[in-house]
């Protein structure tokens, strides 16, 4: 047995999510079913990411152990060949047998795009959101300082979480604009449900004039979710990709540093 | 009755081209029925450019006559809401009555995108021509110089064509690569059917080494289709918009110029 290790990228318009459903197909759900196919066992694989339905991604992350010889680095080709064109693996690689994508320390990066001009685009109509009203940029860049670093999160988090701790450490948010295209940028050591999209929803609201900046103190400090904005809409959001850093003591005793970075191309 | 000028924004995938046809549904056909439902008269647009199944706009363009009251530049915003996503008006103004968009001389812009790296990423699938095999792009911009100006465009015209002359001038042709992804742009004073795609076929072949920049010379004196490349797959092919400039003498007597971009953000 391996554990092979898959950086996938996805158009998540058409899928209910990554993780399985009863009703409705997932990433996840293609996932299992193409790699048991294609290795003729039953295959399982773990994610990184449980991003949302709608949600897209350029460097989601799953492992999976397989009894199969094939090399790890064919795996990505072999696989590709049995996916939708809107679901591509983008590297396989062999990890350790231990190697855990949601227990391992990494840093996430998410893009959520907003379309800030007159009229729609065809093209960005699945994968970003679309406002004709006129944001006010600097205002929103205004806001990102009060983000960075280590804050309990509850107000930016739904009321549907199952996580025991709702503090998060963000290490960068940025916000820029071109030729209408809004990017907002957030890198961070883990986000929680919703967490990135009712920031975005938050910063829109801010760009608005309807919030001022200095209001995001007291959001935080109300561990709320009633006191932050709107959940952005799930379609102008894209996982980036995510970097694991980290050392490994072999059992010859040995350490050696383990880094992957996931990050696409965009 | 007024003439009415529209910048339509389209992704060409679900339509089977511009040109209304027997059977199967194109952005002419969704243009008359809904301009028709809208102004409640029977209503047909006369389209720039004719573009083939699968081909993208930002900025192409059509006229129709109206005795609706509506100002012109309210119909933009009227008419999306009877549109489908992937198609977008614009801008809407009015034009001179006799305004003719394929009459009227004008220079249109192209874009051929492909993706060329090791995978295809889903985000693009309906945008860009994937290829895995590495383009050498400085070849492909060592050919460039060799299609510009006046040339008889006859080897890089499908046999299919219905136009009286096969010659056109090009001002404009660049190659340019960032990230894994390859950017053909092309201006002229009009392009033949499928030229800015067997130009791209072409382009490709030298990029691949299987013919070198010094050939194109005797492609073009060829005056044969046989002579030139392929014709690259539809779905890279966006046509970016068009500038149209020129002089008009009123009934008055007096000489205004006339000018018109469409070309819409990328």
């Amino acid at each position: 047995m391996k554990r092979v290790l898959l950086t996938v990228a996805y158009d998540g318009t058409a899928y209910h999510g990554w993780q399985v459903q009863k009703n409705g197909e997932t990433i996840e759900s293609v996932l299992n079913r193409q790699l048991s196919a294609l290795f003729q066992e039953p295959i399982r694989v773990i994610g990184a990411s449980r991003t949302d339905s709608g949600v897209h991604a350029l460097g989601n992350v799953a492992v999976f152990d397989t009894s199969s010889r094939m090399p790890a680095d064919r795996i990505s080709y072999a696989l590709n060949q049995w996916l939708p064109l809107d679901i591509r693996i983008q590297d396989s690689i062999q990890v350790e047998d231990d190697f855990h994508p949601r227990k391992a320390a990494c840093t996430k990066y998410y893009e959520y795009l907003i379309l800030n001009r007159e009229f729609e685009l065809p093209h960005l109509r699945l994968n970003a959101h679309f406002l004709r009203r006129k944001l006010d940029v600097k205002r929103m860049q205004e806001a990102c300082p009060y983000f960075l670093g280590e804050h309990d999160f509850k107000s930016f988090c739904s009321i549907h979480t199952q996580a025991e701790s709702t503090v998060r450490t963000i290490y960068s948010l940025t916000v820029e604009e071109a030729e209408g295209l809004i990017r907002i940028r957030v890198s961070g050591n883990g986000f929680l449900y919703n967490m990135v999209r009712i920031l975005a929803g938050t910063l829109i609201e801010i760009g608005q004039g309807e919030r001022e900046p200095e209001e995001l103190q007291g959001i935080l400090e109300a561990r709320d979710r009633q006191a932050a904005g709107p959940t952005a809409p799930a379609r102008g959001l894209t996982l980036l990709g995510m970097v694991y850093e980290g050392e490994k003591r072999e059992k010859s005793g040995e350490i050696f540093k383990f880094s992957l970075d996931t990050r696409g191309l965009v």
